[in-house]
């Protein structure tokens, strides 16, 4: 499923592509997060124009809401959504960790009250597979559980076995369920551990063992200081197969996705994009802009000279600060389709550079010109 | 400017084109409101698809924000909002006299503070023509003072006397100032006079007397029963010529605009169809239904059967319901879009139907199936 294509001499960059049943996925890759069966204000037209080749919806959220029944009905969530491209479902672990209220977790999983009604819910590894299995997705990610930061050792020591017993549990009730909307799905583990290096490896090691199709870095963008980021993702990545794809969940800003990339990392979802563009921010090669600025007021060029994207080519500074000052959805659907062809674009001139072998070359320019902001450091960066 | 093509045999309803410097309308013609230079939640490529051809705009708004020096610099209302095709302004006076704070009338107009910054201002017809000019807009208003309803006959006596006066004014202005974005524009009068019908008809011929280029009926849909707002066209459409466009500010939901057409009005604009929408309620032959109802859950169908528009093509009542349940920004995008495409299709299907002779059988079908629900006649239908 998996090729790796070239990798880079002068960092642990990887040139890939994953093969799914709808459809290719050209590695490094941002995956836009649709958390409610949704990218939030974009249609799934106005995605494949974006060129995005596989997004992210959230199992917690549709199983909550609007619930399976709903999604069965459809024949899985593709045909619910209208997106037939590949798609990536996480687990539910992370939210059961972060969202639902009165959680009581045993070897089987997790007791929990929805965070939308309070209803009784209970979600483990098996749940975790049903759901996904009747959802669809290509990529589907085993359940974990995710320490907050910062955690105790002995806090992270117990996340850590019950993830790599919990990723047998996946492995196992996977291969034993009948078939769903989608025939192909790929199981990827989670490496869990914190800040803890020995615990990452230990996790990285064990979850390898199960020889999954993929493996995922978790527990990073919690809320960490970006060096405890860096840190986590050195002491996983040795660990993990050089021919699968590795997937860091959650990252994050853009300078942040080339430091990863340059780590070794393939894959990536973040809400940033989106939500920041919902508070007027826009992503640029300098770094980010706040569209209602008040020096934007005549400004007839684009949210960025030479960004090719719909927002850039049709509309001025001025009429995109007027929207958002006057709470107009036309202004915070233009600066999200910006901010994810940002991104999106990002990876393509990445993947471009890495197949001329000058990716040291493009990263260090792209570093250099990017000043990051720190806007959303403090706060999760998962839905 | 203005083609008479046909005329209804059974009614007094007109199929005509009205040529202007963006483009030709072809009438019956539905104007969807851009109150602050958007069509809420809508891009001006998705209006394009919607075969829309004449949006409008706001002056009063567009006059508060962003603000003349704005729209200057982006060379007129066109280029600011992307949109190269006809479009129409108000004048301001419906809201300078129904949103603004601390009115004082005189002869050349109307001293108000700004309904979001209380910042003293004043327009009058002198104003509304030069804001008008700059805007660039195709079809332009007059400047008029629109009663409340009920008023009194003195009340609406003196906003006779004054539109008329003011018409006047906005006549000689218009004549007398340099040139716009936009050579060709269109001056409209605006009749008003209430539920008074000598007032209406005495309006009427005096602005006629004026010799403009195209008349509205004013201070209809501004909170009287079906009946009156009837009353006050009928009362008012013997006067206006039979060789200009007619044009009913306001309206209205689907069969008072086919009973309008029946009485010879040529064009109409309504903030109600992207209005409903962003509640989640949707237009179908057989009347509005709310989206989020319990019983679209697990529906497979579109929004209508047999809708062409964008919504209908790619998402199910299940996934739309989901979304709006949601708050999802695309749930109220796609009925937004929805119910837009019901209005200009159904203007689209009036048009066929005077050209085949038709429109009597046309009509009557659509009005026996189309069951009205009232859910907006208690407020007004204009922004």
């Amino acid at each position: 499923m998996f090729e790796l294509l070239a990798t880079d001499t002068h960092s642990k960059a990887r040139l890939g592509r994953l093969t799914t049943d709808h459809g290719v996925i050209e590695t490094p890759v941002f995956m836009p997060v649709g958390t409610q069966a949704t990218v939030k204000a974009v249609s799934p037209h106005e995605l494949k124009e974006l060129k995005a080749s596989v997004i992210l919806a959230n199992t917690y959220h549709l199983y909550i809401r609007p619930g399976m029944d709903v999604i069965n009905a459809s024949g899985g969530l593709h045909k619910f959504c209208g997106w037939d491209g590949p798609m990536l479902t996480d687990s539910g672990g992370f939210q059961v960790f972060s969202l639902a209220k009165l959680r009581k977790i045993t070897e089987t999983g997790v007791h929990f009250q929805s965070h939308v009604d309070g209803a009784s819910l209970f979600i483990g590894p098996r749940e975790a597979m049903q759901i996904q299995r009747a959802l669809g997705s290509d990529i589907i990610m085993a359940f974990d559980e995710c320490p907050p930061w910062p955690a105790e050792e002995s806090a992270v020591r117990g996340a850590v076995e019950r993830t790599v017993l919990w990723a047998h549990g996946c492995k196992e009730e996977h291969a034993l369920l009948p078939s769903g909307p989608t025939a192909q799905q790929l199981l990827f583990g989670i490496v869990q551990g914190g800040s803890y290096e020995h615990l990452r490896r230990e996790c990285a090691e064990r979850l390898v063992a199960l020889d999954l199709p993929g493996y995922a870095i978790g527990g990073v963008s919690v809320g960490e200081p970006e060096p405890e980021m860096l840190k986590a993702v050195e002491a996983t990545e040795p660990y993990l197969p050089t021919l699968k794809p590795r997937y860091a969940m959650g990252l994050g800003q853009p300078d942040q996705l080339v430091r990863m990339i340059m780590r070794g990392v393939d894959m990536f979802d973040c809400v940033l994009p989106t939500r920041i563009a919902r508070n007027g921010t826009a992503y640029t090669r300098k770094g980010t802009i706040n569209m209602k600025r008040s020096d934007m007021r005549l400004d007839q060029g684009p949210i960025e000279s030479g960004c090719q994207c719909y927002a850039c080519r049709n509309f001025s500074r001025a009429y995109i600060r007027h929207l958002l000052k006057s709470d107009e959805i036309l202004g915070l659907r233009l600066v999200s389709l910006h901010n994810l062809h940002f991104y999106i674009n990002m990876m393509r001139e990445i993947r471009e550079a890495l197949a001329q072998g000058r990716f040291a070359e493009w990263s260090t320019a792209f570093l250099n010109e990017y000043k990051a902001r720190n806007e959303s450091n403090e706060e999760s960066e998962h839905e």
